[in-house]
């Protein structure tokens, strides 16, 4: 990863404005109403995995220490939200010397993760925790969809050669940038976009369009002049026809190659037609032409499950272009990723945990400041996690011990309570990483990133994996957390204290 | 609009290397083999409109304009380059020295559009054609997506408030800012996103959110804090719960602002639940209480379908935020634009037309340098557009004039032909915009982008406008054109020279 951080991301403009409307009207609201100094802690999660996964991938967190550690109201920031007439002025005098001074704890990037879990937990002003919201989802939301349908792609194409394409589909430069982050993160070998190769140092490929060939009178002219100019060429075949004179003039350039002396490992792209049956064709009319290791590349509006088929079907291709579909996660175009207050303090004093319920049962949240908890099997292999308050005993649900079950069924299961008992050992997943809007810890490369989410996904049961019906890895909460949250619904306002009997008969 | 550069998206950072590999490697070749004069004119079409669309919204120009008039290899950039060990160092001081000197027609921000269509035409060195293809994709596929989307969302609101909240939910930075550019283009009111209302000058609104209210100890404190900061409130109600405890507590607030004198327009936001039956009883509570001008805002993964069923039902509901389906168009994440090849030629000389040919018919492309028209009738109502060569005759297919019938009948059908006919007057839609890499017109204002998008729809016949099932627009090639297309398709390799039958038997 290359560390000039003058091309970074977050550092490329002055971000602070990156934020909602409501978020800075809030933030006016709390300053003028004395609340300044009121804490707050809140919860980045997600409600649902994307259709058919078992396991999302984090990933975005990079960028987001990036803008805050660098958040500041410029001058041109403050004329902005002069000039709209809402805020005060004493107030914009206070945006002037505005600097982060959260904490936050996250599960880093790479990381398996699943739905209602913490993956990140931020500490601090209640006015500087509300202003972050749009930047915390901003950048988790994205990268973590995308690093996770990387995965799915990755683990369609098994050990072939995945290569993400998708700028030019991208959402705007940085929909390119940072998907293209997230994919390298969650699988793919490289990309074609050079602005990420530059500022993430991840490795750029490509072959050539098919303008190339259209700039030449004919095709084997174009195909002669581009191997002229690179080592290693991929000719791209298809830009009249695939079988009749792209293959027969990509045979014909390959072989003179070989007369020349020169040793090419000879390789096409398929970019349109019926890609398993043309590359059948190709590898035989590269076999017949003695070249028994055609490198075939394939693209065209590829996804995990066309990958898959195309594999079954035994298709001789070995590396896939995927562009559109990875870039966007066009099944699922956006994480439903949420950051939700879970508790409040005053400064130096207790935390009281809060809850926002919902007739939504999925959009009710779980109060407290908490830990994350994995449990592992002799083998390394995650059994189940635990999500349980800050300050519980880290026994309360330890390896081997039965725990109580509690009345969130559907998230503390049989499956969960089975799981801990078969457990061997216990990890904590937040891990401390800002303190007072600092980063505490040494960024790791994105190598290590992508690493980490290799040996993840690597490390979850084949059942987690698979593409279709993946089984449901259970996520419990502890006794005392299910417990707490009984009792913040029995208090809150409206719902149990007055009940359904008591609302207007006729709405 | 504001006009400070140095915020807009192109200028944030050099964004020569927004391109792919391929495009590098592609213009190392042309350098290398001598084809730097070589002179190309490529097109930016679309294959298909999103689905039940009847047309789509251009949009993204300025942003593409603005890059390619800063564009510059920085040392940064060649430093980088040189690392790959790809290229020739005389080729990277090529690169040095480089600026775009190309000339650009356009069909400008806000209009009506339809597949097949050439809506940027550009014209250059083909070194240089080459490199900004991804540019060009990455600009206008996403702001041109998401207008659209936008539109189709506006038809539904009707004339009610449209707010788009996306960029939480949005592919990164750009993802939120380009987008809520679109999106403010193809008709929405207002954004939540500060970046946009900074850079572009969109209107900025928003309520507050689920926190505010959980930092107080009670619903209604939060209400009175809320309304004691911002002279029109809109008071989220869904926090506990929207019946029994967020609208009657809504009531008393906006009852305690009459009391006290205030004439405010009470206003709340339904953010869960049953959207229709929430909103009649909150109009009912409140009018109730005397207010029969209750402001209601809903959102909730809103989209076009779900807000036309909720205006069936007679929801009560007058100002629609739209967020996730909106930013990222999420039933049809990406549009599938393309940038070809039409014509190469010498520095000076003639033009010669190029095609691609494909077994997919929608992925061949149409040869030439172009013009587009679009035929109205009396009342300036578009019937028809004709794609035809740029030096054919103006009148090859005036208005009233019959034309004959083409080989392309899929594109140049029984409704063209009539539509035609029934025309009074035609319209070149393809404007100069840029020449020797520079603009030569001045940016339209945003606004007025807005308001050609507007009026642009509004003229169009209404079968063309419908959410479902649209008709389907005329768009037909000129018969010169389509002659050059068969005579094209005939002359290529591998296809009519060969032939199916004599494809080898067994592939």
């Amino acid at each position: 990863m290359d560390r000039d951080v003058s091309q970074r991301w977050a550092n490329r403009e002055d971000l602070a404005l990156l934020t909602d409307f409501y978020q800075l009207t809030m933030m006016g609201g709390y300053w003028k109403t004395g609340r300044n100094d009121l804490q707050a802690c809140f919860n980045y999660t997600f409600r649902e995995l994307p259709p058919h996964n078992g396991f999302a991938i984090t990933a975005g967190l990079e960028q987001l220490f990036d803008l805050i550690e660098n958040l500041r109201f410029t001058e041109q920031d403050l004329d902005y939200l002069s000039r709209l007439g809402t805020f005060d002025d004493a107030f914009l005098e206070y945006l002037r010397d505005f600097r982060p001074t959260c904490n936050i704890e996250a599960v880093p990037e790479g990381t398996v993760i699943f739905p209602h879990e913490p993956i990140l937990q931020l500490e601090g002003p209640l006015i500087e925790a509300q202003l972050l919201e749009t930047a915390v989802l901003n950048a988790l939301n994205y990268q973590t969809l995308i690093a996770t349908k990387a995965a799915r792609i990755r683990s369609a194409c098994g050990s072939d050669n995945l290569v993400e394409f998708g700028l030019r589909r991208a959402h705007g430069p940085d929909g390119g940038l940072s998907g293209s982050r997230a994919a390298y993160i969650g699988g793919a070998d490289s990309t074609s976009n050079m602005l990420a190769g530059k500022v993430f140092g991840i490795p750029v490929t490509g072959t050539h369009a098919h303008s190339w060939v259209m700039s030449f009178d004919n095709e084997l002219d174009a195909f002669r002049a581009y191997a002229s100019c690179y080592e290693d060429p991929t000719l791209l075949v298809d830009t009249y026809d695939t079988l009749t004179s792209g293959l027969p003039n990509a045979v014909t350039l390959f072989k003179e190659l070989r007369d020349a002396g020169r040793s090419v490992r000879p390789a096409v792209r398929l970019d349109s037609g019926d890609l398993s049956r043309l590359s059948k064709a190709a590898f035989r009319m590269f076999a017949e032409a003695g070249f028994d290791d055609l490198l075939i590349v394939a693209s065209n509006e590829l996804d995990e499950d066309l990958i898959a088929d195309l594999k079954r079907q035994g298709a001789r291709i070995n590396s896939w272009g995927v562009g559109t579909h990875l870039i966007t996660s066009s099944d699922h175009p956006a994480l439903g990723g949420v950051y939700k207050l879970v508790a409040v303090g005053e400064n130096g004093g207790q935390w009281e945990p809060r809850i926002k319920l919902s007739s939504n049962l999925g959009k009710m949240t779980d109060p407290g400041r908490k830990r994350l908890v994995r449990y592992y099997d002799g083998h390394g292999r995650p059994l189940a996690d635990l999500i349980r308050l800050y300050d519980e005993p880290a026994d309360v649900i330890g390896p081997g011990q039965p725990a109580k079950p509690v009345p969130f069924a559907e998230r503390h299961d049989l499956s969960f309570l089975r799981a801990v008992w078969d457990a061997t050992r216990c990890e904590d997943l937040l891990e401390p990483v800002m303190q007072n809007g600092k980063r505490v810890t040494a960024s790791p490369s994105l190598d290590d990133i992508r690493e980490r989410a290799r040996a993840q996904i690597a490390s979850l049961p084949e059942e987690v994996r698979r593409l279709r019906n993946p089984e449901i890895y259970a996520v419990g909460l502890s006794p005392r957390l299910a417990a707490e949250k009984v009792r913040l619904v029995r208090q809150a306002p409206g719902v149990l204290a007055t009940g359904p009997a008591e609302q207007p008969a006729d709405v």
